[in-house]
């Protein structure tokens, strides 16, 4: 039996009493986890230590670099092009990641996307995918290499061996109320996306109802967090803070969120969706210093981006030209009278389309293709007495009335006078 | 399966959001930890956002109440006689319960006192009576009932049904750090001596480098939380907060505390050891209600508590008149010079007679009877060159340096005015 250079509770009563943890400490304290030495019930305890007493931003760095050095890392200097990625701390609505790496892929920057599914009221990229017939999430890093080195960027499922400690203590976290700690949140999304191996990253942090960040104020910590690891791990990182109070788009469901980033990538769709996507796209040329081949802007009207979305798509076995699943049923909600949408609240739109069948509650459980929302206003627009309000989507009709509840308080229509205020789409950036 | 009227993960963000859990989520939470519904990573989690945020004296009385009612409860009603006990938190050299439960019981009470086993510094009483040649600590109900009704006074092994809840929580804490919290180390307590059915309590909170409270505050908050705990539940509670900054008596080490706490019994012994016995002896029969039958102290001078102590012994099967254990090895520290003691620390005190083999690391340890540290002059008294001021005692020789190291800071040898300021004995009374 190895001596162990500590005794797990002298680590935890340091963290407990607000002494910083060395680096020794931390590295050890996370391995000797991994390795069974340090209990679960130990974890479980440092968490919520960590959780109600904070970590210094040093600290932070060092509980990051324990999980990357976990497992695995990733290296994409055999490309010879410059990479950049974006993480979303997840919203309602919230596509923007399938036209993105699209724009940012055909304006030069080459993407390594390792994406999540969606657990709770936010969707999940690789389950909005895995609603295209044949596409496949998991690659080998080989097939990995071959479909970004191709068409410039991958969307894919996070291999086990990033950040192992990571997926073991976010599963821990889960059962001993210890999520909501913004070191233990920014540890476990930037260990990810430094395992990565990408160059140059930007946060799309999300602040409003349908956000994990209710107010301003948290998601700026989340956002200078993340942006501090990201620079001490030598990943060129900045954030956005933007709006999730409103839905983005029109759509929220799996199937339905492709369509609309089909959309987009035909030179149409929401608006808010091209704005961000445009921006975002932007912010990675940015971070990565290097200058677009064209206005990413100009990508999604001359066909480029698509030409990505197609390559891409097909690189991993999905039929792009292939009809997308279509709920069994659907319900329409109809405006009682003229007027203006007064109000759309990304979460109750969330849990809407999650009860629907487009979200799952538990890891285990599978999602519906077809099931979500369709909102035919956002909130500031007029609507007549009669037209459609919302289409709700599902294969399963007995869920539709606790959709309904949950849409119930969602929304209004009211005079010009009672529209709500909203957060501005971009709220601030963070470098 | 049943259905949980709460989820372990909302009681949790109560607590840690600093919430008062209600008297139905604690007697969930502790039962459905019983029951394995509530994962030990779950209590953990809990254990440390109660140490960190703290519970109400409300909270805690239902924390207590629920460790109670996780086993069985004693009923002394059946001796028609008041029943008193006392509990210690724990010193150096603190032998009080073995003259005082035969002081109390001589003049009228009946102490049902149900102890345990030392772990770290400071000894136990069970290890302390084990040294006896023949004693017993594991009773049955009617054994222990037997014993009081014959002669007053029981010293037993509290039985695994008393508050089990603690036991398993307690063995977490250990390994969580989450033992030094004072609302968790209350319940802790109060709960055991709740259950075994005393109708009066006094409390012995010792303060100083001995003890685990280092400083009056600390302490007076633990007596207080304990006295409200114990009045909420019908039990008379009082306290005192007394000195542990040097050890009591003159020796520490199981054998040796037996030895020295007959001499108290047979009219003799050290003044601080008598002082401190007669006066939780005559808080005892106030926290009772009760006049004594005679002065606690003549008890000592006629012999009457010595013929408890002698009935008592005898029933658990101990041999009052065998002789006790001694160690085979011994080392003694003389003077260098004439002077004074001016310093002699609890602590390092008590960490010689640990080392010396008197105390257990681990609860599996087995401790040696004869083992320990007698003080030949206590921290204020004349020392002349070349005197014994200690004898260390083991059974294993390898020990000594080691024991030598932990006292060789403890104690010091000086001119009069450089003797250390201490504690009064009794520092003051919480009721």
């Amino acid at each position: 039996m190895a001596i162990e250079p500590f005794a797990a509770v002298d680590v935890i009563i340091a963290k407990r009493e607000r002494r910083e943890l060395t680096a020794e400490q931390i590295a050890w304290f996370v391995d000797a986890y991994v390795r069974g030495v340090v209990a679960e019930e130990q974890m479980s305890a440092m968490a919520m230590a960590i959780l109600l007493n904070g970590m210094t931003a040093t600290e932070i760095s060092r509980w990051t670099t324990a999980y990357i050095n976990s497992g695995t890392t990733m290296d994409w200097s055999k490309l010879g092009r410059p990479t950049a990625d974006k993480h979303s701390t997840g919203g309602v609505g919230d596509k923007i990641t399938l036209p993105l790496v699209c724009v940012a892929a055909a304006c030069g920057l080459s993407v390594p996307q390792l994406s999540g599914r969606g657990l709770g009221h936010t969707g999940g990229t690789l389950d909005k995918l895995e609603s295209m017939p044949g596409w496949r999430a998991s690659l080998t890093d080989q097939e990995m290499f071959d479909v970004i080195d191709a068409t410039g960027a991958v969307i894919c499922a996070a291999s086990d061996t990033l950040a192992p400690a990571d997926r073991r203590i976010y599963a821990l976290r889960d059962v001993t109320a210890t999520v909501e700690s913004i070191p233990l949140i920014s540890a476990s999304i930037m260990s990810k996306k430094i395992a990565e191996g990408t160059g140059a990253l930007v946060l799309d942090v999300k602040v409003g109802s349908g956000a994990f960040m209710k107010s301003v104020e948290q998601a700026r910590e989340l956002a200078q967090t993340m942006v501090s690891i990201g620079t001490a791990a030598g990943v060129a990182t900045r954030a956005l803070l933007t709006a999730m109070d409103v839905p983005l788009g029109r759509t929220a469901g799996n199937a339905l969120e492709v369509t609309e980033s089909v959309e987009v990538l035909a030179g149409g769709g929401p608006t808010d969706v091209v704005e961000l996507t445009v921006r975002l796209a932007q912010e990675m040329f940015e971070a990565a210093g290097v200058q677009p081949s064209k206005d990413p802007a100009d990508s999604l009207r001359d066909g480029s981006a698509m030409d990505v979305w197609r390559k891409m798509i097909s690189a991993q076995g999905g039929s792009v030209d292939a009809p997308l699943p279509i709920a069994t049923h659907s319900h329409v909600i109809t405006a009682a009278h003229d007027g203006y949408l007064t109000k759309l609240d990304a979460l109750a739109v969330g849990m809407t389309a999650w009860r629907l069948g487009a979200g799952r509650a538990r890891k285990e459980d599978r999602v519906q293709a077809g099931a979500g929302v369709r909102w035919h206003a956002t909130q500031g627009e007029p609507v007549l007495a009669g037209q459609p309000l919302f289409t709700l989507y599902t294969d399963d009709e007995d869920r539709i009335p606790s959709a309904l509840d949950a849409l119930a308080d969602g929304f209004a229509v009211g005079d010009q006078s009672q529209i709500q205020d909203r957060l501005p789409l971009v709220i601030e950036t963070v470098s």
